[in-house]
C-alpha cells in the first residue's frame, strides 16, 4: 500500500493531460524537481499506476516515455435520472470496460439497496477484481453539497436534502461521492478529453439544459454553488414563464423541452430536434425553421455572454441529439459570432457534438477519478 | 535582508484578510503549522512588516495579536489617463500617504522621463525614504500582457505593443508592472476592501465601462486576457453600432458616453448621470427619466447574467459619479433582481458606489503590493 501524496497526484493529472510524457517532460508540467519526479516515478509504477511506454529520442539522447496504466485501477460511475439509471466502469483514461442499464428508480433507500449487487454484476462482466475498484461517483441532475455528499435539490428526482453520498458509501465500503451531472460531464471533457488550457465551458443542451464551468483542475462552483447555471441566463427580457419564477430563460427557449413545447403549439407533427431539422431541410418548413432558429439562436447568445465574461479556452456543447450540424448549431455559430469581441472569439474553441450514449455514467466515474486520485492535494491519501 | 518566501506571503496575505489575527489564528487561515508560523512571524517581525498589537484572552488563555506595520513598506501607484495622470504613495493597508497630479502625458518616454522627479517629488512631501518604496504599479485603460510589461492595447491612449513597464523598471531601477484599470481596483477592493470569500467582480462605470474578475488570490484573465470586459455584453441585440464593431453593447447604453449622447440627442441641457438624476428628481423630466432608466436596466441585466454564470461572492460597481442611490442605481437593481435566480442573489454582495478620487492611481499601488508582496508564490523573491 502506498499514499497518493501531492506529488503523485501532480504526476498523473500532468499525464493525463500529456497522454504520454517523459521524466523531464513531467518535471517542466508538474513543477517539480527531477529528483522529486524520479521518486514519485518509481513509487507510481511500483503501484501499477503507471508504466514506461516506449523508448524515444528526444535532442539526440535516449528518453524513456510514461504513459498512465490503464486496467491497474478502476471507477465505477452510476448515472440516475427517473426514467432510467445506468451504471459503467471505467478505466484511468475514462475508457468504458463495461455497462449496465438499471431501472429508473427514485427512492434513494432502493438505490442504495442494490447498489452492490449492480456492481458486483458489473464488475463479473468485466473481469474485475473489486479490490482494484478505487471508488465511485453518482451523477444527477440537481444540486449538490460542495462536500459531493448531499443532494440538496433535485427537481427532476423529487429530493431536498438527501444524503445519497453518504448512504452509498455506507452501502457499498468505498468512497461515494455525487455531483451534477453537467459538472460531471465536465470533469469528463476536462479530464479524458485532451483539453489544456485552465479553463472551461460545458453546456449539456437535453430536455433541459445544464452547465459548468472548470476553472484551473477544479470546478468552479461559486458563492451559492450557482456558477455554471447557463440554464436560467435571460435571453429573452419579459419573455415566457420559466419553471424558476423567471422569465425569458435560456431554458424556455433553447431546451428540448422549450423546442418541443414550441413545436406542439405550432401545429407541427415533429417534435425532436432531429426530427425538426429533417423537416426544416427536407421540406423547408417555415415553422420548423422559425423554432430552430430561434432556439440556436438563443444559445449563442447566452454562449456569447459566456465567453465575453468568463472568456474560457474551451466551450464545449453536448446535446442529446443526432443533429448537430444542422440549423441549430448554424444559428447558434452566427449569434456567438455577433456577439463577442472577435479577438476573445478566435482564442475560445467551441466544440458543439452528440452527447455520448453513456456519457453520463461515464462523467460520474471521472468524478471518482478527479476526486479521489488525480486532484492535487496536500493532503495523504490511502491508496488501495 | 531577508527573503519573503511562500511562508511570508501566506501569512501577509492572511493578515491583509483578517486585518488583526493571533498566530493560532494564522496557521488555520495560511494553512501552515503552529512551527513554521512561529519562525516566519518572528521574520517579518524582524523586516518590521509586522508588528505585535495587542494582548487578548480567548478560550481563557492570553493570546498576541499580530498587524501589519503600516510605514514599514511603500508602494507608488500611477495613474495614467489622456487628460490627467496622478501619482500616489500607498502603505501595505492600502492608505494613501500623499498624492500628487501630473499632466496628462501619452508620449511612453515623456512619461518615463519625468518618473524619477516625480516620484522623488512625492517621497519628499510624505518624508519617505526611496529604500522604503517597494515597487510601482501602472495603471491604464486597455489590454495589458500577462507579465504586466507591455501594454497590448490602449484605445484611450492610442498604444499598440507599447513595453510601459520595461520602461518604466528601467527609468526607476526598482519594479514597475502595469494593470488594466479595472483591474486595479479589483485589485484594491480585494486587497483591502475587507472583502473574504473567494470570487469578486468589479464595474467601474465612467466614460466607458471596465470590468474584472478576480477568483481566488489572482485575477481571472481567461485565454484571451478578456475575461471581465463587461462593456461588450450584448444587452440590445441589433442595437446601436459600439466602438468594437459589434452592436448592441452595454457600453452603448450603460456608460456615462452614452447617457450623454442620449441626453444630447433627446435636447437635454444636462448630460451627466449627477445632472440627469437631479433633472428627473427635481421636475421629473420624462427624457431624464427614460435615459437613466434604460442605462440602469441594461446593466442590471448584464450584472445578472455575470452572477448566473459566474455567481460570485461580491459584485461592486464603482461609479464615476456622485448620485449613486438615484433612478440609475434603483433600475439597476430591479433589473438585476429580476433575471437572477433568487438562490443566487441572495448569496452575491451587491456594492454600489462612488469611484474614489485618486483611486485608480491607489489601484495602481495595490497591483504592485499584490505581486511583488502578498501573492503566495513558491519562487523566492527578494525583499529590500
Amino acid at each position: 500500500m502506498i499514499q497518493t501524496g501531492d506529488h503523485h497526484r501532480r504526476l498523473l493529472w500532468a499525464l493525463s493531460e500529456a497522454g504520454q510524457a517523459s521524466r523531464t517532460e513531467l518535471a517542466a508540467a508538474a513543477g517539480l524537481s527531477k529528483a522529486a519526479v524520479t521518486a514519485a516515478t518509481r513509487e507510481l509504477i511500483g503501484s501499477g499506476l503507471i508504466a514506461e511506454a516506449e523508448q524515444v529520442r528526444r535532442a539526440g539522447r535516449p528518453s524513456t516515455l510514461l504513459t498512465l496504466r490503464s486496467g491497474a485501477v478502476w471507477f465505477a460511475g452510476l448515472s440516475l435520472r427517473p426514467g432510467r439509471g445506468r451504471i459503467v466502469l471505467c478505466d484511468m483514461k475514462g475508457h468504458i470496460a463495461g455497462r449496465r442499464d438499471l431501472p429508473g428508480r427514485r427512492d434513494p433507500h432502493e438505490i442504495c439497496a442494490t447498489l452492490e449487487s449492480d456492481l458486483e454484476a458489473l464488475l463479473a462482466d468485466c473481469g474485475v477484481e473489486r479490490d482494484a475498484v478505487y471508488g465511485m461517483g453518482i451523477s444527477i441532475s440537481g444540486v449538490v453539497s460542495p462536500e459531493q455528499d448531499v443532494c440538496i435539490r433535485s427537481t427532476l428526482m423529487g429530493w431536498n436534502d438527501v444524503p445519497l453520498g453518504r448512504m452509498a458509501t455506507a452501502a457499498l465500503g468505498m468512497p461515494v461521492l455525487i455531483e451534477n451531472d453537467a459538472n460531471a460531464l465536465a470533469i469528463h471533457e476536462k479530464l479524458f478529453g485532451g483539453i489544456s488550457g485552465d479553463s472551461l465551458a460545458l453546456v449539456s443542451v437535453g430536455v433541459g439544459i445544464g452547465g459548468a464551468l472548470f476553472i484551473g483542475r477544479q470546478l468552479f462552483r461559486g458563492a451559492a454553488g450557482g456558477a455554471g447555471e447557463f440554464a436560467h441566463i435571460t435571453v429573452a427580457p419579459g419573455g415566457a414563464p420559466c419553471i424558476c419564477g423567471k422569465r425569458g430563460c435560456l431554458d424556455t427557449v433553447a431546451s428540448m423541452r422549450a423546442v418541443a413545447t414550441a413545436a406542439e403549439e405550432a401545429g407541427l407533427e415533429e417534435t425532436s430536434l432531429d426530427a425538426l431539422e429533417r423537416a426544416a431541410a427536407h421540406r423547408g418548413d417555415s415553422r420548423a425553421i422559425a423554432i430552430l432558429h430561434r432556439a440556436g439562436e438563443a444559445l449563442g447568445l447566452a454562449l456569447a455572454h459566456l465567453i465575453q465574461i468568463v472568456n474560457p479556452g474551451h466551450v464545449i456543447v453536448r446535446m442529446e441529439a443526432d443533429t448537430v450540424d444542422g440549423l441549430y448549431a448554424t444559428a447558434l455559430a452566427q449569434s456567438l459570432d455577433a456577439n463577442v469581441l472577435p479577438q476573445m472569439r478566435e482564442r475560445t474553441a467551441l466544440d458543439v457534438g452528440t452527447a455520448l450514449e453513456g456519457g453520463h455514467a461515464a462523467g460520474a466515474a471521472s468524478v471518482a477519478a478527479h476526486r479521489l486520485l488525480l486532484t492535487p492535494n496536500t493532503k495523504q491519501r490511502k491508496m488501495a
